[in-house]
């Protein structure tokens, strides 16, 4: 890679559904860039298509691969270490896969591979909402639950390179715990993430309790989900403003538990359930500064994320020049 | 100070009973100390017998203020920033003392001022139980409930200096959760920390429900604590063995929350209450690794401090080679 290597690089970023490629400056500005949905999930046929949204984006770029200056990619999945080994990517249907070492061979070039909500964090803190910043938690609720963490101004992936796994905080303990989809019990995203939240609102209508939320769904128990618990929640329906407020709390005190530890500057949340649920953002923006400790909670802005869905590839592409 | 400051600094711990100074090697090697029981805590009377200990030491060492290389000063608090500005100090009996400047200003030299426990996470990373490991999570369970963040090999001390504040996760949510010295409902240490746990277990005797633990008090009222606790439990009192377990579980799970957090490689395990009760302190491993993130738990070591009381000391001394 060369001169140029100092002015781009290449992030990629690897979620449940699609792929993306971007080519981004030193400042977080995109170039150019892909995205592809992801049929095939098997690694080889998801490698040869990153391969080639390389290449495509490279096309676009009008820039040889030898121009580049690193490439990152990130992987919704627990990595372990930084040589990219994803141990599990629940959502990608991946168990120990050597993703790092198949990407760099077929590439043929260095690359590094993080956790894709890292990725998204270091995006955030770099050229983001919280640009600049040196203590940095993101949170995203989406269909999962994950985090990041930037402190002291560097990523923190902890000796695994597992740090930042939110959604697997414990919430609940003992055997009446939900099964997550990790196989533990109790874990915080089988309470409040997309997946099991919309699981959670139809065993509410299932029981008969959910009468609000199925008229908020238009009658449609397929449209039964976070959204149809939000609109019967806003409308005064007792069940439903009982289940989003015990998903406040979960959340909102395992985010203020995490500020008191760790005490950051910003709190980044995030993700799809979050956008989608803004009586439910509220709350849990409350929970987390009535349970977090005082002197942090004074200490800490709450942000929404800043880049949207490109804080994955700008990250990794920013990571790429920091190994 | 001069040459030799690269050779020896000074650490301070300074607890709520005790003030400790000494001068410590690069190595951790402990050449001269004193200790001192504190009875008056007035900000000004202890920045005096902190200069007192300091030109003791020196004394005994036979050496000048200018020939050691830093000062660090371990405060039992939560501090705001790096200045020693110390916000909360509630078994000192202080808010808002401006101590660093006040010792900066006696000594009339540079002083790094941390909370205690940041300074014997990092005496025991850097020469104790976890000499040279990166990744560090140092939890005590004494009077009160503190925690200490060796993270990438560097002191974690967040945007505010009050990283680490173990005992004010809140374990317990709303208005029924025990009151807290710090002022909140909730906190971990208003249910574990020493102090507390024994005015718990004295609610239990006095509500008639601890004639186990009053008999392993040999019927002595004013004996009963943690110890009385735990031989209770030992010997099979289905009262003592309920509040045990409850203790273990809520430590446990705060515990292991921080390790899927965090994914430090060692965990120590440390204080008073812990040494105390053997029983308690297998309770709570067993919580960790139960409750903890799979991968995290597989590549964590639970580990008992090294450095004793000295822990702090040898860590503040060290930590002011590092400002």
């Amino acid at each position: 890679m060369s001169k140029l290597g100092s002015e781009i690089t290449l992030g990629c970023d690897l979620g449940a559904t699609n792929l993306r490629v971007a080519a981004v400056t030193q400042g977080g500005e995109v170039l150019a860039s892909m995205r592809r949905a992801l049929d095939d999930r098997a690694p080889s046929v998801v490698v040869q298509a990153l391969s080639d949204g390389v290449a495509e984006v490279l096309r676009t770029l009008g820039e040889p691969l030898e121009a580049i200056g690193g490439i990152g990619v990130g992987v919704a999945g627990q990595m372990r270490g930084r040589d990219g080994l994803v141990l599990v990517g629940p959502n990608l249907g991946w168990r120990d896969v050597p993703f790092g070492e198949m990407v760099r061979s077929k590439l043929g070039c260095p690359v590094r591979v993080v956790n894709d909500l890292s990725a998204a964090a270091w995006g955030e803190a770099s050229v983001g909402a919280a640009r600049g910043e040196k203590d940095v938690l993101l949170v995203f609720v989406g269909s999962g639950v994950g985090g990041g963490l930037i402190l002291g101004g560097r990523l923190y992936e902890g000796e695994g390179g597992l740090a930042g796994e939110f959604g697997h905080i414990k919430v609940v303990t003992g055997p009446k715990g939900r099964r997550c989809g990790c196989g533990e019990r109790g874990c915080l995203e089988a309470y409040v993430g997309g997946h099991n939240l919309r699981l959670r609102v139809l065993e509410l209508a299932d029981a008969g309790r959910g009468q609000g939320i199925l008229e908020a769904a238009g009658g449609d128990p397929e449209r039964i989900g976070g959204i149809a618990l939000e609109l019967a929640a806003e409308a005064g329906d007792p069940e439903a403003n009982a289940l989003r407020e015990e998903v406040a709390a979960f959340l909102g005190v395992a985010i203020a538990n995490a500020v008191t530890l760790l005490n950051p500057q910003k709190l980044i949340l995030g993700g799809g359930v979050l956008a989608g649920m803004h009586g439910l953002r509220k709350r849990v923006e409350s929970c987390v500064l009535e349970a977090g400790g005082k002197q942090q909670v004074a200490q800490l802005s709450i942000l929404e994320p800043a880049l949207g869905d490109d804080a994955g590839v700008i990250g990794a592409a920013l990571l790429a020049r920091t190994s």
